[in-house]
């Protein structure tokens, strides 16, 4: 499927996977694109701040990137750009899309206050990749004290026609998608994808509002692949059935801080890094909360078998 | 039971009932006042954040303590105290002790920073409602902006014995508690109670890691005190099976600037309150929303009746 | 002069003056008053930021405004009812206008971030306040983080009738003023007052941009009133020139955080105030920042007498 | 003079000079550097947050770093490695060593918000860019929201030893350089440089309570250096009538958001910069703005010559 306005289904915000001696570990690189082709996405986002991104130097942000689109052989693939300033933006931008990105993604710098001043970033931005340059809005304004209101975005979808798709992580959020597609039907605003973060915590709903998918980190995207075609279908209840039974580990894992440590923890514990290691300042899992993302993981293999064993061998 | 450093169970926070004109609505104050025991809460926390607190002026606040000590009969009645200055604070604290509530609650004004700042904030706030109220710290850092290690807690706590309580809604914050639990068995804190916040979100797992129960304001507050007596009688799953049948309605109403709405909502469903009236510049349920929240609630009354049903007459 | 679209010349902000222990020190009050009207004021502005009025409780406001209004004798009060919430803030406005206050001023709460939030907030306050009573907007982000670009401005006054003056200290802010008088001249605002804040700070290069004078607690407001008598008579070298003779000591009493104390000490030592005691969490100034302040008097004093000798007795 | 613990004198924050297209005009380099020679720099601080850092790509950032190293010939350059991560601030650090770097600026990022998080992050810091790195701590909470208590600022000095140097721009700072100087007294720290930011807006008085000199880019920096030379000679009247003659220019240039602009302007009208051009989102000084420096230049010039013409030829 392509990357653009009407791209659905899921784009997993990808961890960056380490060696415990803070080393990127390409291995673990290949492995999790083979996790994501096979679990349904329909793209992958690579180099997002779960995917610990600012702790990349940019000659090895731009390695990471080659290497998630030479493996995901023909599989969309964004690619985080957001940097201090305009420079660092286009230099990895540039690289990234001669190594055959979808697309990028931009979140506003927290500083930006004002309608005005956002709108005014997202000009100069685009002015600074280029015109031609598929991007995402990265709306988030938890982490990035930033509020873009439904309008803020028209603004900014109707000034650049290379904006596509809108990742939407307000909180919150359902209205903001209900604002948003009916300034589409009163036609003030063409049509843009909507994906959904906040590690899926209101996936179920967010489905039913008009968003088009998931692009977000939680560690069974095979899991929000099919809540997404569930609600896509029309089948609702099927939808969060199954959506309510991962519900209890998204919110552990949804909690600012930790989060990261316990998507990376189930994802070794599912056999696709090879470890569950961060760069510094990160974190590893302390005992206790391994404990109690075991105890999850029990309750949820009660319904869905994948929380039970490992996706594959780990070599 | 007292409300002192051993209290344990459910403080729910309450809203204020208004009609729909803004007026204070008494008779709801009196209902949900006798919904309360009834549901086995073991305190009332009043004029808390979500209680609108902000929104009254002082003779309002008073009248509505006032009220709810008068009903609850001999419940301990914890006043949120919170001011933009000492005199404030001081004032209102005195009305309320002398109108019988049992303590007040503090949280620290968005501008501090330094962990000497906060201590020294605590230290003033004693100093000015004095030190024969006890009191409740609110370590809620996502509203708030204030971040309290656990070392600076145990400052606080030593530092003013009449503490005898932490509303905890750090977030994460199990390891808060494991490390507040550390610090008393290493002898290094003294034993208060500890409650927890964030609408329950963490309930779970927070009483496994030492809480004593929830002061929170969710919609069922019933629910809540079977989950901490399940939870202290050591019949984890029992707990687990029925806080995860919540937990999508848990989840929805934790929404920040929209969760007021929602459990303003359901408590009028539930025939609590006459009204989900909220004060300028709150707003209600959006209509897309309040279909979402009665889908939820039919989800939810498959495993517990009381989502089905009112639990009163609303004259 | 009347408090209207035209007011001009100097409202002092008033500090509010307390005895050592934390009482309200009402022969300050009186001595400060008759000051004010001695020193050219031509309104003065009570329990601002700076009035320390967030320490005080609602009847301690009260009766302060109320003794300002009582000993100025026709010259306009102005008074600060920044508040958590509407009630409060309409409680206070309804007292202090029944005892003779001219009008009132609004600072947005730092909350605030959309430039449809900030509109929305004032037409709810106005509505909360009434619109029969004149307001002053406070444009003040480095304390209040919020950020009104002109066109916000302008939506507010031209949906406010009641707005009678906008009280500048953004900063930078000299743009901020020639954009809003560009506004009047293209006939897209009406005429409003603006006075600046910020210490003073700015005000020789603001009155040439279109400031009417100054709102502010600097402690030579009759200094201040010279500066805009000068500037406004087009006597711009000896503007500068007076000003120029205090900015040392200006600059020095704008320092956030310990700027009240200098301005309270000095105002101590020129005999207005019989104190400079703050109620905490304010502090008084340290010992060798008193040398310092008298220094700078020392070599104000050299160009301007006024900084060499008290005002008047103390008692 | 050697960049160590002792040293002193004035490190001006250099601008990064643009042509009017946005690149970077090596000639400015060199000529900025060579009047910071003359002008009896001590040393030089490059790609600060004034130097528009952040609007760099990292070969640009090591390009013009190594620029300034060869061109002062032996005067300690001193680089802003400030990063989102650890990764980026090592590799900018090693490359600007090895281009012969004195040492290196480090500024808390803003998340920082507890006494441990910020000890923890130089800790961090440090062992990331190699603990034989000298380096600066930069304390500037107005920009950067991170708030740093002397204590804190000890126990990072005493936990790194290759922590040489503070750049101080607290805002009050006046009593924190008594409090660091109190803390050398009492053994309880060891002597650091402070070298002082803010525009040189206190520099007056923070040489009399114990700095050794000032890091600020103002414009006229070997007026800096001169009241540096009077203040460490104990001339104190002078020192004070040559700042007071620039007080009205220093505080025009300190204005946040558009400071950058007028020092860039001011440079360029002195012959040193060949454009006042500044990368997006920066923006050039308004004309009404031009005029007023004029005017301020004018009126300094009439007690310091060297504002009345060009250092130097351009071109």
């Amino acid at each position: 499927m392509a990357f653009d306005c009407d791209a659905h289904g899921v784009y997993p915000i990808a961890p960056t996977p380490f060696h415990e001696d803070g080393r990127i570990d390409d291995e673990s690189v290949d492995r999790l694109t083979d996790f994501y082709v096979e679990a349904g996405a329909t793209g992958i986002t690579v180099l997002g701040i779960m995917g610990e991104a600012p702790k990349l130097d940019q000659p090895e942000a731009i390695a990471i990137a080659a290497r998630f689109i030479r493996r995901a052989r023909g599989l969309p693939i964004v690619v985080g750009v957001s940097a201090p300033g305009f420079a660092a933006m286009r230099s990895l931008t540039r690289a990234v899309m001669d190594a055959g990105a979808a697309g990028v993604m931009i979140a506003p710098p927290p500083s930006l206050r004002t309608d005005d001043q956002i709108v005014t970033y997202y000009r100069q931005a685009v002015e600074a990749i280029g015109t031609d340059v598929p991007f995402v809005i990265q709306d988030y304004p938890m982490t990035l004290t930033v509020i873009m209101t439904p309008g803020v975005i028209r603004r900014i979808v109707m000034e650049n026609p290379s904006c596509v798709m809108l990742k939407h992580e307000d909180w919150p959020g359902l209205e903001k998608i209900s604002a948003l597609r009916g300034f589409e039907r009163d036609g003030s605003l063409r049509h843009i994808s909507i994906l959904c973060g906040n590690g899926g915590l209101f996936l179920d709903f967010e489905m039913e509002r008009g968003a088009d998918g998931a692009m977000t980190g939680y560690a069974f995207p095979d899991m929000l692949a099919d809540v997404v075609r569930e609600s896509r279908a029309g089948r609702r209840d099927a939808a969060h059935d199954l959506f309510d039974a991962h519900l209890p580990l998204i919110r552990y894992e949804q909690q600012p801080g930790t989060g990261l440590a316990v998507r990376k923890y189930v994802m070794m514990r599912r056999g696709i890094l090879g470890s569950d290691a961060q760069r510094k300042p990160g974190a590893g899992l302390p005992a206790a909360a391994k404990v109690e993302v075991e105890y999850l993981l029990s309750r949820v293999s009660r319904v869905d078998a994948r929380a039970a064993m490992p996706v594959g061998a780990r070599a």
